[in-house]
């Protein structure tokens, strides 16, 4: 019989995966949605992050699809939730479930958020796109500052399931002739590497390709073109003849394959 | 029950698997080493790769053992051999199995091979020791010239499985801020990594590090060391939510985990 690597998604808990399966990530980012676009929520821009003041149902749902941050607060069923630039993008542009407005209370349609957000913070146009793409491949994206890169990412809900990826996003210029600024030599790439696996990730480099495209419109990032590579180190000593065998080591690693 | 992906060889036959775990590689090299040792086989130097004869038992070895590259000739009982410049080195220094000689049958000893080698042959330092470890690690290493690579890295014999890896060997720089020439941008992994991917081989980029390293003897390039990444596309619809349920196209690349 021939063994095989495996490699997945390392759950939390006995049933987990069952438990995701039976409730996928994309119905409860649906639920949201449309709870959203009924109470016609809102968030107030603070900077590049905004403030979100939700119920306990929609506290639930924004905490299900991972959204936002819960911000701790003593009123029972007060919840105020801070999300981040893509979060606030996403909601507002993507999903079309919030209204963001100003300090001022004035709302600010897609268009005056983009411009906001572009201004506002360096990278957001590559950071958003790589959001966008990965929410819509149903992965739970959050902060990955705690591991020095940009995002990490889920398969389901973080109560459930470890993070997989630890996601660097790295731009392919703007045609001014810019490079990436990180990862430039591979010195670097190996040091994120050993962080991303001592933390039991993978690192995927997310390359942001957007040269020639006009970025007045949100629209745009659908013109965007991401190509992902996934760095791994290698370990040839999982590779060898040894393992043919039946040994506990290698069989540790291994399943039948079909 | 969880599915999960896996990865592996791609064997050409069925129960070529078991065949390759029966006739381990470390045992058919260590054959060949000691049929060369009795019969204390030359090889003759020209450039930077040796011509070796061979009688039909030894060539039944060397062909087994993939190692050098049989030039087609009339006579029934004599085979010629060709070693690439880490073949005979490898042979010679490392299995102690060969003597090289120049084109006057003079013999050299380790260290003069050592210099012709370094001399004759750019990245001769980083390209040996790659083979060096990889054959090690009883890894099959053949030429990757035709895949645009340095080598190509086979589980077992070419004739049982397709080989795995798609390798590149860079330089971690010889301590003149010299840098690694090839892959420097993020656009030429890219177009490596497609590659490869096209011939169903996965790149794995060899950083040899000899900074600070006397390289006057041969045995140096065990001090040399050695940093392996695994570059390859990341497909997110791969990994998404729908592959947890029991679909043909997910589980056409999942098996059950044990």
């Amino acid at each position: 019989m021939m063994m095989q690597r495996v490699t997945g998604p390392r759950w939390k808990g006995k049933g987990f995966a069952d438990i995701a399966a039976e409730n996928p990530m994309s119905q409860i980012v649906k639920k949201l949605e449309s709870s959203m676009k009924q109470s016609r929520i809102k968030a107030i821009l603070t900077g590049s992050v905004s403030l979100l003041e939700a119920s306990t149902e929609l506290a639930d749902l924004l905490n299900r699809s991972c959204i936002g941050r819960q911000i701790p607060n003593a009123e029972e069923d007060k919840h105020w939730f801070q999300l981040s630039s893509e979060e606030t993008m996403y909601l507002q542009h993507a999903l079309q479930s919030l209204v963001v407005v100003d300090e001022k209370g004035r709302p600010l349609n897609d268009l005056e958020l983009w411009n906001v957000m572009k201004d506002r913070r360096e990278a957001f146009l590559e950071l958003y796109k790589a959001y966008v793409h990965l929410r819509g491949k149903n992965w739970v994206v959050r902060p990955g500052s705690q591991y020095g890169v940009d995002f990490v990412a889920y398969r389901h809900h973080p109560a459930l399931v470890h993070s997989e990826y630890a996601i660097v996003v790295l731009s392919e210029g703007d045609g001014n002739g810019e490079k990436c600024s990180r990862l430039r030599e591979w010195s670097d790439v190996q040091c994120c590497v050993r962080l991303s696996g001592s933390v039991a990730k993978k690192l995927l480099a997310f390359f942001i390709d957007r040269k020639g495209i006009d970025e007045t419109l949100p629209s745009c990032i659908q013109r965007f073109n991401v190509e992902e590579l996934i760095i791994t180190r290698w370990v040839p000593e999982q590779n060898r003849e040894e393992c043919h065998k039946n040994d506990d080591v290698c069989n540790s690693e291994k399943v039948p394959a079909t």
